[in-house]
């Protein structure tokens, strides 16, 4: 039996990682697939190779933004991006760790998610993330608490350094075993690898 | 009538371009749009927004030739990368600007695309480069002597400053008036543009 689990590695900071959210869990069900969610710093994957984000770049980034808006507008994804955007994701990703969020990692990925690219809340600030985890039912003060504390910290740290080991260089990327797919753009090679039909790994 | 012409800026280095121009010429067509074709330095592009390309990044440059071979293999497209890669591309890309090339553009561009990718040919050695020009019919020894001159040089300067004037920071990019499409994962947007069915430009 092949590997079944999709790890999705994501930092709030992409808008790319966001539409790729909106795909992720329906590629995984439909191919039987375990998704296992993982934060990471991707200002630290750039500082690890030496590279600059989209938003560095100022033609770059306003390209970025173009076709984000014109993705999600053919996806039929709801669009309105964070209030301030670059920001400082270090609490949403550290609440979105499976030690601080448990069993509702999923919904609380769904919900940091949704707050800041759907409904523009700024998720650089950590009163706004406990407000809307409060408003989707969570304990939202209890988890940015929990997620400021140094073994909190050190878990994203250690999570980004894996992804680093794992020869990642971008978000979002998807690993199955071994094999990487790097981008929303790659969910559909990523979908044909579940399904055997990866010409360059054949299941 | 909006305008029908699609600019494809390219450079020989980049394995997406290659991939991008088997399709570039069909989108045109279909679409009644004229193609021009535009050749700019890729390192000039990275260089004024001081950026690292794939292949300076050892990670990305190992997922990059994995992804090619992947995409290549899933469009039936010959895939033999060039002998040495990354290589100085000067040569390839001044034979093949409008100034030289002529009413020959077309052909010396595929020549040399085919050479290079689908063959493994040398695209940095002027000697290959004449010889796989020659083997097409064309006088290859000209074509590289013209290639030379401080005129020709120039122009190759400025296709790559007006390539940055316009925003441009990586290749392909495929233009039509003051649209932007960036990498072969966009020509899907191009025909989409170019048929009127744009979200965010409807003609």
């Amino acid at each position: 039996m092949p590997d079944r689990t999709v790890t999705f590695w994501f930092d709030f900071i992409s808008p790319y990682a966001y539409l790729a959210w909106h795909r992720i869990a329906g590629i995984c069900a439909r191919n039987e697939a375990r998704l296992a969610l993982r934060p990471v710093l991707f200002a630290g994957l750039l500082k690890h190779w030496g590279h600059k984000g989209p938003a560095e770049i100022p033609a770059k980034r306003a390209y970025t933004f173009r076709d984000v808006a014109r993705l999600a507008a053919l996806q039929g994804v709801p669009l309105r991006p964070p209030a301030r955007h670059p920001f400082v994701p270090l609490t949403a990703l550290r609440v979105a760790l499976p030690q601080v969020a448990g069993p509702d990692q999923h919904r609380i990925v769904d919900t940091i998610f949704a707050g800041g690219w759907a409904h523009g809340a700024d998720l650089g600030d950590d009163e706004v993330i406990a407000r809307i985890l409060t408003e989707a039912g969570l304990d939202g003060p209890a988890l940015v608490a929990h997620a400021g504390t140094p073994e909190v910290k050190a878990a994203l740290r250690r999570s980004t350094e894996e992804a680093i080991a794992r020869g990642l260089f971008g978000v979002p990327s998807m690993t199955v075993g071994d094999e990487l797919f790097w981008g929303h753009d790659r969910l559909e090679h990523l979908e044909l690898h579940l399904q055997g039909r990866d010409p360059l790994a054949p299941a």
